[in-house]
């Protein structure tokens, strides 16, 4: 047995409340290496002084299970059970661990023999009590979501200035404004509901002189580039009456140096009461100007080492706020309620979150649910997040993980099997299963490559890809243009054009339809929406899951490769989900770059 | 390489801020299994237009470090380093860990070849950024503190009524009320100064009907068995004027069955207003009456299982409190800012509180923080209480953990090697740094068998168990009788037993007098305090550990084994720290059950 590959931490993700009485509970394990692994949990407390006088552990209401393989990557199992009906909700436990030789109790002291009693319950691992206020407790509607993702100076155009042509290929499309607007969005509003998708994520809105506004000079404006905030309101209330929910950009680990604190800054130096929002190191503090679209002055590489304050990466025109200072904290979460409060938006997303405080985000996370308490704070986290997601800060970060493991695969780098090794260390293994219903799952994003581009062009591939969003647990997100194959590298801002609005030809057009089609399968069958997920095969390109939920059972099959493939599906009487007719039973031939979706008849 | 055993998270144990500009990173690994670990550091956005207007990633400012062995337990070796000189606080890292054999690069998305390039960079483990709000950073008087525990009924009795005679062997120890209190503990804490320590710690004061009070029924009120509010603000202040410290017993998890709400709750079942400020399962609600200090009715194993509403353990005139509930966080909340604020108490003590939420206590730590920012808040966590330590919670834990080790070696159930195998598993490789100087370390408390009890009754080794506490990083406590070599049980309350106030006879004086020497030591020599400790030689009884601090060395030996033992120390120029005198360089002959203690001289 490897010993020293078997991992367990109570309090953790490894033992987490899933909900007021039920705990779940993890264990790692070299891949391959136990047979069997069962979990023995029970109150702490429970000796008493019985009626024949003898003081003694009462072994009624000990709970004891099999633990399940949940997953395997490259190198580790995943052991998996629930534990419920320990009604004081105190628990300590150990395992009991076997590999087909030998079987030995592991708990929090180590590994020791089995001898079946409970004297060393004090070094069992201790879950001490499951207090309601710390579950996780995203809002419900969270995990019903599927989010459209607008970029808006790119998206749509209604009135104003209209000097520059929409669409063109400006060579310059960092610096180009093409004048999409929040007109533009009213308009298509419509479009947006019609293709099923129930929420809205605008990137960035408000006052900043850049294209994608992450330069946030005021933080109570909405651009007037885009509209005014009357203009938003009336944008919030049309989409709520659709049923669609809107979540706003959040830049609070910086701002632009225009802001008005940084610009006393300069000109005040230490004399100025903002002096302390920020990281100065010291005097005199460098100023820009914008011009043609480029920052003056432009500094070297070893400038921006240098330079006399901390910005959001060394982009010298974004002073990084101090959220330490009560000045900065008053104003960014004032900030946070007013568009909450005033304007009934229904969520966060929250820009550089990683580099933001927990302290502030706790703080925020407070003050924002006294007002609304099922507003949606998602994280902009790229790594491993889960210091954000213990209930206290974040109700979601943005998936990332989910987006490389389906690069990777769908562009052809790895396999199936890859796909799930990846998926089950990043995600599936690594988060509580409640934070998975609700990741921000995506393909592609404002600071991605296109999904098509990134894997290859292969426009039936990439609908592949939206197959694995829409039947993953999670809120996920559509970038807009991904609906009808846009194309483009981030470098250049090629994955910001302007989206075209004409009819698409086919090609595009079925690319849309059939998008249209999983949304709407994925609103009306909750396994599609489910964290408890079986893979069925692996083989090169081919790839089969199982999802079951309250008796429905859903087969994803899909095959990411040039040739067709035979697949025996599991027996039962399945029917075809896209086209709504009975699926015949028996082996089927997958064709190449194609899938199908089975639901228990 | 067995691979499975390499384990690291970023923004955990493994890898956490030590101040505003250090970063700690510690790496698992089998025992003995690698032979060298680096790690490479950088800033995540290192990445420039260079003036040949090529743009790559710029190595200078890349933090690489060899990281050291710092300990072992029986499976694992954990390696260490520090990174510092990262100006802008935002790391990403990996390691490049080598056998011998093969060296490859593990980083967040697992192992991968050692290529020397950045490429991969956003797969590397990423502490996105050092902010100062979330640092650890308890009082740093802390460290500095040694604590005197408190029982109030048992220590000193001044006046009142004596009808009970002090120090009776009376069977009923439990309910039995000597009639200590807090003009005993006035008298005596020129005794208590004169000793050396420098805190006092009170097992609960407030009213209650049990001679322990850990059954609250007015938090505002010291019982005035103890004496007055009054008697209290002069015993505070006189401490103070002493230099010692005074930290209250805060018991949150539950009251007693008479505290005014649940009496409500009694009473008026739904329709109290204090109905929710309890867990209570269904009506009616049991109530019990004290008789002969036993609660009636008593109740069967079975009765106690079914109780109406959720206790502290299966104890039905404990009930527990519902955090959650606004009313009871006010009352608990006023309760702990009254005392700090109106008595300047300098900490708390927070009874059960891993069975209390983690929201009460950021809460909690928020509020007395604001009126005491380095007010003490320590933890009665049994269990590995990382989750509570993180810079929002608390600045320290009751170590048990220090105390099981050092019984179990003292006692002989294991050697020098099962000491040091347990310490570091359980504390040294398990915690951080700054929350190793601060931890509350014990050989006893009023809920365990007294030290000498529980090691086999040899004064001479008991006192190896103080030199162990004495030069160990934290803030440690010694229990009141502790240091006359006080005897007896946890069962029966025997270690609850009354102090003799006679001067003691030459082995328990002797026992007194080298702890008062050890405490001065430790009082004048940064080194007794530091974290930093390195194993010189484990052999059967035999433990030698040298600590440095700033220049100063200080090397110790101890010998808790039947026969002297031979030791050699490095060579250096030592003074014998409890004699004063300088000590011959060479083999020294370390008596059975005694003990060294060197510094440099």
């Amino acid at each position: 047995m490897n010993r020293q590959a078997v991992y367990h931490e109570a309090k953790s993700r490894w033992a987490y409340a899933a909900d007021a009485k039920t705990l779940h509970i993890r264990l790692r394990a070299a891949k391959g290496d136990l047979t069997n692994v069962t979990l023995t949990a029970t109150d702490p407390f429970n000796w008493f002084e019985f009626e024949d006088g003898e003081h003694r552990f009462d072994r009624d209401g000990v709970f004891s299970s099999d633990m399940t393989k949940e997953g395997s990557d490259e190198l580790f199992d995943y052991w998996f059970c629930e534990v419920t009906g320990i009604p004081t909700k105190r628990i300590r436990y150990s395992f009991v661990i076997g590999d087909g030789k030998e079987a030995v109790r592991y708990s929090a002291r180590g590994f020791t023999e089995n001898t079946g009693d409970f004297d060393g319950l004090l070094g069992w691992f201790n879950f001490p009590f499951i207090n309601e206020e710390d579950l996780f407790t995203p809002p419900e509607w969270g995990e019903n979501t599927v989010w459209y993702q607008i970029f808006c100076d790119r998206f749509c155009r209604s009135g104003g200035d209209t000097s520059v042509p929409w669409g063109s290929s400006d060579t310059k499309i960092h610096t180009t404004f093409f004048g999409g607007n929040l007109r533009g969005v009213m308009e298509k509003l419509p479009y947006i509901a019609d293709l099923g998708f129930s929420g809205i994520y605008f990137t960035h809105l408000f006052l900043s002189p850049s294209t994608h506004k992450y330069d946030t000079v005021d933080y109570f404006q909405i651009d007037p580039q885009f509209g005014t905030n009357e203009e938003f309101r009336e944008l919030v209330n049309e989409a709520h009456r659709l049923g669609i929910r809107i979540m706003l950009d959040a830049v609070f680990n910086h701002c632009a140096f225009e802001h008005p604190y940084f610009q006393d800054v300069v000109k005040n130096g230490k004399a100025s009461p903002y002096y302390d929002c920020f990281h100065i190191h010291r005097e005199p503090v460098l100023n820009f100007t914008l011009k043609d679209g480029k920052h003056i002055p432009k500094l070297t590489a070893k400038q921006q080492k240098e330079l006399s304050f901390l910005t959001f990466a060394y982009t010298p025109h974004m002073p990084k706020w101090n959220t330490a200072n009560a000045t900065t904290r008053k104003l960014l979460i004032d900030a946070a309620v007013y568009w909450v409060r005033e304007f009934g938006i229904d969520g966060w997303r929250l820009d550089v979150s990683n580099e933001v405080s927990h302290d502030f985000w706790r703080e925020l996370r407070r003050k924002l649910s006294e007002i609304k308490p099922d507003v949606l704070l998602l994280g902009e986290n790229w790594d491993d997040a889960q210091a954000w997601l213990n209930g206290d800060q974040f109700d979601s970060v943005m998936n990332y993980r989910f987006l490389s493991a389906t690069v990777e695969f769908i562009g052809g780098k790895t396999d199936a099997e890859g796909f799930v090794t990846s998926l089950t260390r990043e995600v599936l293994a690594a988060y509580p299963k409640p934070v998975q219903r609700l990741l921000f799952n995506i393909l592609e994003t404002h600071d991605t490559d296109r999904f098509l581009t990134a894997t290859g062009n292969n426009p039936a591939a990439g609908l592949l890809g939206y197959v694995l969003l829409l039947t993953t647990a999670g809120s996920p997100s559509v970038y807009y243009g991904g609906e009808i194959g846009a194309t483009g590298r981030s470098a250049g801002d090629e994955n910001r054009r302007c989206m075209p609005w004409g009819e698409p030809i086919p090609p595009e057009r079925d690319y849309r339809e059939a998008l249209r089609t999983l949304l709407q399968l994925r609103k009306s069958h909750p396994s599609f929406r489910s964290p408890d997920i079986r893979f069925l095969k692996t083989e090169g390109g081919l790839l089969a899951y199982q999802k079951e939920t309250n008796g429905e059972t859903l087969l994803v099959i899909l095959n990411n490769s040039g040739d067709p493939v035979a697949f025996t599906p599991p027996e039962g009487a399945y029917t075809d989900a896209m086209t709504g007719r009975p699926q015949p039973s028996g082996t089927i031939t997958v064709p190449s770059y194609g899938f199908y979706l089975m639901l228990n008849a």
